[in-house]
């Protein structure tokens, strides 16, 4: 049976969903990825890897997939034109609209599956906003962990490979290898960064960065070596972790 | 070739996109339609009528689709838990912040695809504030004009099946046929307000309702006799009614 | 004796209005209207036509008039020095501040009577924000419906006489012959829209406009066949027309 | 010749207005003043009071007139139903769209001309905020001081004819008798805040007030001894301070 | 013991605080003073005399100082590189969240201490929201009142030491000798305004203007014969008038 | 020499101040710690960590010290009376005001020293945003990053010395003995939290929470065995790390 919110009618979802229901919210981008890959990444991984999710885990956790929000703050590419972007502010006000309706529902645990690293520091803290406010229990979920919030990239990319870099491609390639110019990839790889100790993706400094501060071509990482089948063992492993995640999210508890 | 906007690369969306470019964003919402609809009715049309339009006549006119935005202002339905509501205010600043964003391609025709009747007004008042803004011109369409704003619904309904009704019921039943379930339907038509003269949908009083004030279930029309073949008819028309449209926001001219 | 809510004292408002009570908010705007008319038209329109239809049917129908807003949504007229201009987002709120306090005294039926097009659009979304907030039942009526909303213009003027055309110059001249100079009026009707069968006034396609982007004069439609007599005759019947829809209000109900 | 801003067309506008005139901008207000007065009185004064000024010295000082902003920030009379309350933040942004709008057409001298109290500081604050975003000359006069800020009451009030007292009482029955109760009137002065050195009206500490809080009749002062004739001397004498003001504001130069 | 509100745990905050209890909000500016004095003027000012103040009178009165809240609304400064500036807006909504947390305790009366008096006005409008939103009794002290707003400055200066001038250099070096170098000041008063008899500072007409109106240095008055002697005096004098005033907030009452 | 920001004068900021800067933001909190902690943790720690850093490399570095700002985003301790908060909206504003005006200078480098780990992810959005807004380059650092972030918490405390826990409380101890109360303090670890693999504090998956969530008295963490001497050590190691990043951010640089 379906598992997509939107496929219940108004009445259905009073009966189908109560507090022992968990309604997934998959958020993407749509911004540019550098040129051999196409603005729809993080939209499509997100939504792929909601609905793998979902296939996997959903009617044993009894989790409910809600459409996938395909643009968000993407502002770190607004220099590129056409990427979508909506401000911090608007985003926000998304989510809490968004929440406070599935809140209407009864439901207690919210889960937000990140596709965009852009986001993940505004989602750390929407969802205190949303608990404070609806009550519900939130949590918020990544395809990967960015590599910027702790996140592992490869070693060959001195662990940067932050946005458009070899695990991202070789996931695309996995899921949609039509829209993959590969010939157009080259190593971009900031390295003077990883010569410091304090200021560098995942160190104790953090700092704020535009895509085209490191090159003009946008993209951080070094996507040559990508592959479908990289891709593909990388997206089932996080298809695993996903769920195991989602059981714990099922039972989470603050022990009070 | 694919005519989705998000499958474009940064640098092909600049050779791409251009002038004589238009940009359709098709908008529904996820919100009760009474008990023999799913929420997802007008997310449904809204992205299978862009997509059918886009088919028909994209590339002849070199009209870009973009992702479909699936929640809207359905704030008439925010008694129904589970429905999804932004607030007018949510949604006019992720309707100016998605036109800025496509403004800086270049293009200089947006065109709104709008799948929810409850967004018409707002839409109206937004297609100046982004051409104010962005300097585009601006459109808005409907998969069929909802009859509060002049569009026709059928004699049987009295020109009220505003929500839920024969005719949305019919092409729902043609796109998904398995997620309607026409028996829990019945009549639901407000018939003293037909008997006004100006205070009524589309009369020259306009007034603000929602969805529950005419009936605790909330639908307004009468689906009972929907069905699959006559959707199939209204949607291969209003696919027509859209391409003869779009060509003559192809050619729009002010005249100056 | 006097039906302007303004002349009550604060103790006999709550004597005088109660559940029955109907409250008119008239809405004009201070904007330009060409040469050949003032600021002034749709302000001093939108108070004449209150003030004669509170004279004709407000004792009968318990309605209360408010004070005038001069000024409102002018945006498409920015471009010309001088013309008032309050931003959307402040007229809403203008709106919604207004339409709380008059839900503070127990009266349940709200109605703008709005002069200037420009708000039609913006207004029809506000009537179901009030509701919804505040719950009173709330109307939008017009002196005459904008021909860019369903409302008849001329057939001289292809029915484009959308600003400062015909009918609005012939209802300011029987109001304030003094401020018109029709010497100074040409026709300006954009002949190539008419031609469209979709994207024009009133068409299955809506489009946004600024009223400079047909013509440098910024008035569209051909006011020199205008007339006092003429105007009082759109005057009076507007009068008769607007309290036969009061008289509706005075009674509606959703039939639940 | 007719010193109303709205009176002139676009162009007109365009050639009479210059960065030597003054435009003017009475506000009211529209709120209980006790059960002797209406609610209109503010908006009455400030609209009368200008246009005599403007008959006095608006030709001679090049000062134009805007129509009269009835409704304004009233929350202190909030508890009293049907007042009208703008918000702060409503109020402040209808100011600067309106200062936006004049500051388009040359004009360099721009004067709110205030009658009501609780508008006060908030006007001082606008002051420069339209000064930074305009680069007009911003100037705020009344039609007469609030005793709250620095202006005269009579003695017998204790200086605290703050609303609805005696003062306020005269000049309105000097211009709108039929609408004064007096017999309803009764001397409300908080005698006990006069006692003291710093915390009082005038004081150098200043205090948060609601009109309701001195007594449940929500007005402050004696108006039982107000009189037409006294009204028509202060109205004189308030038109003659003012054009002398205006006369000021006109050579105003900050010296630099 | 401390009398500080910060140093209280959450559990002594409920015991030591009540409704009887004072919360005291000192609230400085970091701008530019000219370039005899350093942009902390009225910061080290506020804090210096809050907490003198406290000293005197805090325990008897049961008074509780909040943190010195450093920058505030100096865009009258803004020209100046690097004054900090909170906009008006962001300020109120600054002055509400905290004002909010203090109810939260169960104090009755929230004072403010202001030491820039560009925020004079809009602490003026604050007293009253604060008061409508929460409850609380609500109060605005001055270090000395801005002449602008009613205070004295010397005869010397025609009452326009406004910023820098004699007494707000002479308090300053009193506090702090080191910062202050007194070879850098001139006579800056813009003896043009002392002839107005009703636009002028703390005239019956108001003006809008920003500290290089009247002269590029930005420092208004003449600090020339300031001394530290005379600062101390002034420093004195108002923490006895302050005690005065904060023993007549303790007893305030509205007399209903 | 004094490296506070606000001993400047206006002019002698535009001499000291360049492009090689840094302007150091330090943000504490004024909140709830449990019973045996005083409101003002956060903010004295910021404080004085700032200081410290300053005192230590603040000449070398040109590294420039603003005030303190004492409140922020508290809202998680909302349920405990007194805590001050600022909503993420308005701390969001707070931040972009003061950094446009500190990037008045010229100045290209802004660091953010957060004492409160309920701001890290909000921060962590505003480095974009005012990286974007003002093109300063823009950093955070922790006096000690909160586990929650990646940063280190004593085994004992299975990592869970979020708040008011051992380390933070000996650092404390270290700087304001008199002001701790160790006899009041309890071991306070939720266990149950620290068996999961992803649903945990620093765990893939992340959650949101309020103090209150796992104990009534709202700390969480065992701060029963921390002393000043602990404290002592590690702060000065912290000093030391900061200074060390301190000078990372002098050369940062994107590469590019």
């Amino acid at each position: 049976m379906s598992r997509r919110y939107e496929d219940l009618s108004g009445p259905e979802l009073g009966e189908r969903l109560n507090a022992d229901s968990i309604v997934l919210l998959p958020i993407g981008a749509v911004e540019q990825h550098g040129p051999h890959l196409p603005l729809s990444v993080d939209h499509v991984i997100a939504h792929e890897m909601a609905t793998a999710v979902i296939d996997r885990c959903g009617e044993e956790l009894d989790v409910w997939q809600l459409p996938t929000l395909a643009v968000s703050k993407s502002n770190e590419h607004a220099w590129s034109p056409g990427t979508l972007v909506l401000s911090a502010d608007t985003l926000m006000r998304v989510l809490l609209d968004i929440a406070r309706s599935v809140a209407s529902t009864g439901v207690d645990r919210f889960v937000i599956l990140n596709g965009h690293g852009g986001n993940t520091t505004h989602f750390g803290t929407a969802l205190r906003e949303i608990r404070l406010e609806t009550g519900m229990k939130t949590f918020l979920m990544h395809p990967s962990l960015p590599p910027a919030y702790g996140g592992v990239s490869t070693e060959e990319e001195l662990g940067m490979g932050i946005h458009g870099g070899r695990n991202e491609t070789s996931v695309f390639m996995h899921l949609r290898p039509e829209l993959v110019d590969l010939a157009k990839a080259e190593r971009k790889v900031p390295e003077a960064i990883a010569e410091n100790t304090h200021v560098k993706f995942g160190g104790s400094t953090s700092f704020g960065w535009l895509s085209n501060d490191f090159d003009a071509d946008g993209y951080i990482g070094d996507p040559t070596g990508a592959s479908a089948e990289e891709g593909k063992a990388l997206f089932e492993g996080a298809v695993d972790t996903l769920c195991e995640a989602m059981a714990e999210v099922k039972t989470f508890d603050f022990g009070r």
